[in-house]
């Protein structure tokens, strides 16, 4: 039975790292947030003090953290301070399950492997609900044999497990994916208003766009339109769900992404600076299909 | 058994009466081209040397027309000459397939109301192999009972068959999700370049993103990059399948129903613009997916 | 001495009237509101009870107008009523100052000269103050004889008097500036406001700008950042100048200009989009400059 | 009199140190490229075999290079290797004239302030004609003392020197105003393309324009429509002038401003796609007005 050291236990990272102990692994956690190891502890698992304590012997080592620079200095070390490549074992499997840019992730892939050792980036999506349920989406870049490896931990905390290729390629699968998600949601939402204001009922124009050439995840799973689906954000006053900050966040990456390879994305540029103004407008806290309010007819 | 009169037989007109004769309706066609009308007459159609003679006596009158000022013509008459509600017996049913502005529509809804008449439009999607296979999706705006007694003849040429609203609700709808429709197809081809541009295979990257929240009717149906799919305009030269020029006539009526709604869609606009520049540079014939070749690398 | 029917008093007719009497015109005027009238009957101008009243026998008739359609009734006549082509004498000069759509404009060019007159659009800019000022643009559509006529009376009125092009190239021209006019604006404040996120000062901005290769009308005459420039919109509280729904009004003739012609537009689309949106948001009586809050920082 | 340093002799760099030659100052030059040293020597330049043995010594040091990675190797070493910050005497003022990003200006700045040594960003506009005739702009960004020692330098080069702000003050004014400058390029294009498309002479509609509120410095001094200005790019095959690729990178340093203040940039960001997609299509050498062609009707 593995030993996992798990570290970065947020929002996202607590429930996961409570799966893998649910699913009889011993777990190793490390967190700069005192009670969120508290959390673990009370389930089963083993506090470390610092984040090379926990890694030191695991035969896994998952982490979660919030943007590259933080995965950098972690496994790299910084300054005087060992990195997480200096203390593990030869034959861990490291796996960075944060959504940051494709060449942080590279990076460290490539001074692992200097190291003899395998890294894996496995960025995921699903949200909190996912992570709690154990019923994520895992998009990994990464060789064949550590994307073998990875399986069973991977299993025990989601439900879909893609190889989407080399060292990076999770990351930049999951970039293309986030910044084309941002498109349909402001598409779908502009589209649905548009009928809206020509008196269309909205629920019947989801359901046939949904079933139409216009159809997309947004309408099968997550419509922006306060009261067409129930037990979404739109229907909650777009509370819970995935923060505008956080769409604008990865349509960050992905406009870095673009850059580095000199691509044109006019849509998912356009989609940014739409999120931008949504958030600087006082909407950073909110579930992105609240983008719906920017097409909104005035309120009397 | 119900006389239907068709009118216009162009590449969509045609194999859809073809369908209501193989549904062993009578049907009476009309059309300025007298070799599309002896096609129809070779597979039991009857043939009219006006429109107003076809459709004096039919029970149903389906039309099928380029643009609103030919539907709006042909129904109201233009000058001394006589239209179809001029012509037809009051028990008539008036359905209108061809996409158009919902103004249009509108007006001649208003007007058939006027002399007690029923008319509905229903505009369709499903392309020329739909209108073959009898697989059509039909779009309809009208009153219950016209979408009721339209039943019989549309599902002999469609599978699908939306009730959008009242009269011109169809065109909105249609109008609507063919908007959406150009987005997404903007956007999965500018996400899956970038992937590319970062070294991923596109079918894997496809394969991610079509079951994950970036997933749209573009990359389940209908991929736009060469070789993910089999059987799609992408993988033939982009040849066949919806046009370039279609898909700009299409966005031009989003246009203006933005215009009179006064709507915000910022997504639809660029997608306009972009596709007609496309059009511009020679790729008006070419099948709407073929966009995907604005994103590409330079050919070296 | 020149005999003047000027028809349509609001806020730019009513002083553009008024520059004519003190030129020592014979001025005759109509207006469906009393006291506009009462207003230049104070300053000496003579009240008709009709539109076709005012018109018949003048030299010259003027009309200042909302939009195409009260163009072509007034013009045209509607149903039994008769319009100014019936009633003017053969050698009247037709001048029509209202900003509306080409095609409008061509329609009662033709159907004047088939009557033997001569018709010229010329839209105006420059606002009320230049209304009052006597200072105001003309961008002219018509023939060489026209334009030349026209000299004296818009000479009382304006400043600046342009010769576009044949019928209709007044609006197009004037079409095509306000489209471009709108992204300068758009394209300003985004500028600006990223370099205040970066910490510059924004009068220091404006003024390198201005004598660099991003100068513009907008950074010389109307900076959007409050306090870079006195005596502008900005700089008080965004009231007066050119209101965000005549902008939006704008925005659409070059809409449907864009659409007539097949023509690509990507800014002045894009800028349309977040005009609509600006003015849902309740902004559509504020100055168009006031687009700049669009990009500002979360007020704390 | 002076004796400045003047590192990379490209395109820009070359005919700058020429100009301080003929202000009477000493300059050693150094260049990886061999031949461009020789160029320099033979009126009257002193070649140095490395950039710090230029340096060391000199009253002035001046810097013109690609990126941000070459100004912060070059000023602060790599490796083993020395930075100019080590070797250059301390009342020695740094200049880097590179278009580069912000940050690694301010990076550099603060590390010479640590030394006791004062540098400023100050990128240039004007072009390689600019360069020649010593008329370019200056953009600086420094402290009242730099900005003021490096007056007489930078007047032996330039016409119009601003000072921006702080350290990195200089590079965010020019990625402002360059980012701005496109905006006005592609709307300018559009504008003029939709009045061709409608009749309109392109001279006339221009000369409108230049002097209404849609006036700006493309319309002034770089008309992008062929024939209608000459001695310009577009009236040249779009030779000359300032390339697309370096647009490009430009509107890419705008990216990366606009990623770090979170600021949103609908039409800068627009710019950028159209512009790589122009370039992806073969047009990086050519001028960047050369965007005007995207909006042409297809040529027959």
């Amino acid at each position: 039975m593995s030993t996992v050291a798990f570290i970065g236990l947020g929002n996202m990272g607590g429930p996961m790292a409570a799966n893998l102990l649910k699913a009889g692994m011993t777990v190793r956690v490390f967190d700069l947030v005192h009670t969120a190891m508290q959390t673990l502890a009370e389930q089963g698992a083993l506090v470390s003090s610092t984040a090379c304590g926990a890694a030191a012997g695991a035969n896994v080592v998952i982490t979660m953290l919030p943007a590259g620079k933080h995965v950098k200095n972690l496994y790299l070390g910084s300054g005087s301070e060992k990195g997480l490549l200096d203390v593990v074992a030869s034959d861990t499997l490291l796996i960075d399950c944060s959504t940051i840019d494709a060449q942080s992730a590279q990076l460290v892939a490539t001074q692992a492997a200097k190291n003899g050792l395998e890294f894996m980036d496995a960025p995921v999506s699903g949200g909190t609900s996912g992570a709690a349920a154990g019923t994520l989406t895992f998009i990994c870049g990464g060789s064949d044999t550590a994307f073998e490896r990875a399986q069973p931990v991977l299993n025990a905390m989601g439900k879909n497990i893609f190889h989407a290729g080399g060292p990076g390629a999770g990351q930049i699968a999951k970039i293309c994916n986030n910044m084309l998600l941002s498109v349909l949601m402001v598409g779908t939402s502009e589209a649905l208003q548009m009928g809206i204001d020509h008196g269309l009922d909205p629920k019947v124009l989801s359901n046939i766009m949904k079933v139409s050439s216009g159809g997309n995840w947004t309408l099968e799973k997550y419509n922006p339109c306060p009261g067409v689906m129930e037990n979404v954000p739109s229907s909650k006053g777009y509370q819970g769900g995935f923060m505008v900050d956080l769409m604008v966040k990865d349509l960050g990456l992905s406009f870095e992404a673009a850059l580095l390879s000199n691509s044109s994305t006019p849509m998912g540029a356009l989609a940014r600076s739409l999120y931008v103004s949504h958030a600087r407008q006082g909407n950073g806290h909110r579930d992105f299909s609240s983008i719906f309010e920017q097409f909104a007819p005035l309120k009397k």
